[in-house]
């Protein structure tokens, strides 16, 4: 039996002893091995706004108001990189009758002109630092009426436009290619109301995921999403993209969550369905349409969402399993034994976490002995006691039945984010090897990491993988297993012709055969746009091609991108 | 204090005693009174039946393959009650050659043809009996490239076609409106997979929801939806209605659970996403468009769903409170005392409640006086002791707090049926003492019960309230408040044109004005086509009509209705 009682004591070890009498199954103190809160790495501030970036950080201990850009040298323009992408002549080059127009009802603070001095980078170059388009006009509207009185004219005048959320997209998506006029909501930021009875929220788009967190925090309530990005994302922004984060596995995707939509059309009619209704059985679901469009088909200025009840109470644990078989197996026991509680459920390979040991410092590595794969678990909800009771008579469960062979519990939040450490920094450490490829996918859950295998064989085969000279260090596997959703990263000392060959379109084949997707929760944006015949149908694809045409019959809008 | 320990003790009265110090606020015991659980109505078969259709049973103790119609002669047909709607004279009527065409690739069980036997009436008239067609032609393919022909087919030569599933539907959605061809799912019905890791369950649209649901029963998975018509409806149908039903608080609207489907176009082609996945994003989410569609712009003959883990233990108590600020304040704690494991708030007014009492024989009323609004909460989750102590807690709390002032909680599976019987019952006994006007609506939730007693106001300056021979007997209000959907019943001895005429356009002006929908899960249909915009802004109706022209060029698919 466990050690029940220690589990609600208060003056504990902070990772709590669980010693069980079965032979191979020990849960073990790390007390007194981690004082180290502080992050030991040199390139701490560079790799955890990297992180964040990456949507795999848990909201607690974040970095608020972090710089985005490292130190890197600006990138070249995408134009440039890509020399066989044209600017399409179908749109007009701006000028100053154009800028005159804007200035007739924007106030200054309302537009921003490149010069010299300021290129608009932080607006033209992406979060990644991967793409830089070369935009000379920034329009920021205060309101949903100048965005529309902008999108009309736009539209009448074919300029071509890119509209910015908080530009933490990860494939290119938010920034212009060429000179496409950005669009940012950084000003429609205002939270507009909230209905304490009913959980529905009401936002403009340019509101910061994490201020809009903050406020449903008062009142007891949690946006249910979450993201690493919430410091500087925007909630229009996360359902333009439908992204996913953290909280899918507990809250559902934002299909279901989203109520109703504010949106200014590419000829700037304003279509909006803030009905804050939970329900509406009358016509087409239309906002469904620009849940996850990118900017290419509307403009979302307006946000109403249900939030959920915040839960009272957490519980992380880090636990050990002999292969991916055992995973899936204390997934599907952790969905019947934590059940209403389970909200987390991430798994990472061995060698995920070996590459991200060096780069941990003070953090030592949960668990004595290495196994082939580990799990983390989050729990939560509202009562501790019976939140404690349920992980504590689940973890006794799979350990008698030797599912899970090693492992331990978080005593307090402090070792709660230890813990999710282990889990959001292996996408920044795989890099800091030289480089890295990486592949956010979606696949049947049986599949899911057969991917990292074949990956694995077809570069060893090709004898690409070892020590140095080769380029290849390794192919790691992890992620949120709740939403078959692989995060695939090959860590590499350079970047390597013979490698991408060895990887593309290999991956992306691998994928589509096992009927995945090439994208789970990062878009398509600039970077996939050629993938996406990968994970949809040649009759899909047109679908999707004809609904761009039906809604924005000039193509102004975010091109260049997406279909 | 609650006397917790009978909560959990085995041998107690069937309905639990809970008795408090406080003065108002008092549980008592049924014990005794209600011995009879059989049905003692006499108009008990088509009370149950009619039940079902409105959605509003329980899953337990539902009747199943009842027969859905009553004794009622059959309706006239739609086309003599409708006479200003006439046959459109672009749709080719259907001929010999037509009928030799279908016969070339179907066998003879996938073809009925009308006779002067049989001219096809459950298929031609709808569930409430309200519709009735004249469709001669019933096809009944028994694979999706049958469906594909036969749509090919119709479009080339512009034939119209009603697709039909479980035929449940309360709007007249699902039958013709003069001769179109009828496409029914009946044979389309083979469950496809189910992946116990992942609860990812595929299957085709025929499929009937309760074997859906018992399938993943056995496999320790539920169904996200929950109906009353479940031993009938399929499970295209309630996608292509996009209905609600009963576990919405708990799992979500469809558009988040549902996963992919597999549509036929107007014109033949198969579309499908049947990918499984829980996360694509890789173009518009083109599936969105079809759920709540009801077949106008496609045929789903496929779904692939997300199941939960199925709850093992479930709670349900039957409060007092004495208005309707407090209901929604019991809600709100309830949402956050009970949080993960609430499952359904309803409420009912007191006259919901005294119109049942004479239809309910031998189940006496739950409690001792009467009060002014009733709620009914049902817990479900994975451990009985927590759920218990929960629902105990919250009780303890709100009646300290003297938000409830009386109440009882179902002791075991039989009293948990009776007490929801007096939330189910209520439709039916509403239309008991002659007829009913029924309004399935969704208001804001400070404004929900507003309509009921705007319309009492109304109907009553009116003169039309009172005894006999006064028209209206009451106008009562109930519905799921945790989704904000009230129906609005009014009852009355005759169907009376001064009655229609002081409810119409009120209600529905009443409704526009708060931003509510005129239909909260019950779907447009031929019905509600007409009332519209009132709950959707001319814009909002462009688009519709647009995407219906996109997707259904030839309007082919169930005209007459919806847009």
């Amino acid at each position: 039996m466990l050690r029940s009682s220690l589990l609600k004591s208060a003056n504990k070890p902070n990772l709590l002893l669980i010693q069980q009498q079965l032979s191979k199954s020990r849960f073990y103190s790390l007390f007194n091995r981690h004082t180290d809160l502080a992050f030991p790495n040199k390139n701490d501030a560079i790799i955890r706004a990297q992180n964040q970036a990456h949507g795999n950080s848990k909201t607690v201990g974040r970095i608020r108001n972090q710089n985005h850009y490292s130190t890197k040298a600006p990138p070249r323009f995408t134009a440039d990189i890509y020399p066989n992408i044209k600017r399409d002549s179908i749109y007009k080059k701006i000028d100053e009758k154009d800028i005159d127009y804007f200035k007739s009802f924007l106030s200054p603070s309302e537009i921003s002109l490149a010069t010299t001095e300021d290129a608009l980078d932080s607006f033209n170059e992406d979060f990644m630092k991967k793409y830089r388009g070369q935009s000379k006009v920034l329009l920021k509207p205060k309101n949903v009426e100048s965005v529309s009185k902008i999108m009309k004219y736009c539209y009448d005048n074919e300029l071509a436009v890119v509209p910015q959320g908080g530009n933490t997209g990860l494939v290119g998506g938010s920034v212009p290619v060429f000179d496409e006029i950005i669009l940012s909501m950084n000003n429609l930021n205002k939270i507009r109301d909230f209905d304490a009875v009913s959980g529905i929220f009401n936002c403009d788009a340019g509101v910061i995921l994490e201020n809009a967190d903050n406020f449903l925090a008062e009142n007891g309530y949690i946006f249910p999403l979450d993201l690493g990005a919430k410091g500087s994302c925007h909630v229009g922004g996360v359902v333009a993209t439908n992204a996913g984060g953290l909280r899918l596995l507990r809250y559902g995707s934002l299909h279901g969550s989203v109520l109703g939509l504010e949106v200014v059309m590419p000829n700037g009619d304003i279509v909006s369905s803030m009905h804050s209704l939970r329900k509406d059985n009358t016509g087409y679901d239309l906002k469904q349409m620009f849940i996850g469009s990118e900017g290419t088909i509307g403009i979302i200025t307006g946000v109403s969402i249900l939030a959920p009840i915040r839960p009272t109470s957490f519980n992380v644990s880090y636990l050990a399993v002999n292969d991916f078989e055992t995973v899936q197996k204390v997934f599907v026991r952790a969905k019947k034994e934590l059940s209403e509680i389970l909200s987390a459920f991430e798994f990472m390979d061995c060698k995920s976490q070996e590459i991200t040991k060096p780069h941990m410092g003070g953090i030592g590595f949960p668990l004595e002995n290495e196994y082939p794969f580990y799990i983390l678990i989050e729990t939560s909800g509202s009562n501790k006691e019976h939140n404690d009771e349920k992980l504590e008579t689940f973890l006794e469960k799979v350990m008698e039945e030797e599912l899970v062979v090693d492992g331990v519990i978080a005593q307090d939040e402090t070792e709660l984010k230890k813990l999710w450490q282990w889990r959001e920094m292996i996408s920044e450490c795989s890099q800091a090897g030289g480089g890295v490829y990486k592949y956010d996918v979606s696949l049947p859950l049986k599949d899911l990491y057969s991917l990292v295998e074949a990956t694995n064989e077809r570069l060893t085969k090709a004898g690409l993988v070892g020590d140095a000279p080769k380029p290849v260090i390794s192919a790691i596997g992890y992620g949120h297993v709740g939403d078959g959703n692989l995060h695939l990263n090959v860590a590499v000392r350079e970047y390597n012709k013979e490698v991408e060959k060895a990887l593309e379109p290999f991956v992306y084949q691998f994928i589509s055969e096992k009927k995945g997707s090439v994208s789970a929760e990062h878009g398509v944006g600039f970077q996939k746009k050629n993938y996406i015949q990968y994970s949809k149908s040649p009759r899909e694809i047109q679908m999707i091609k004809d609904l761009k045409k039906h809604f924005d019959p000039k193509g102004i809008l975010n091109p260049y991108k997406y279909i």
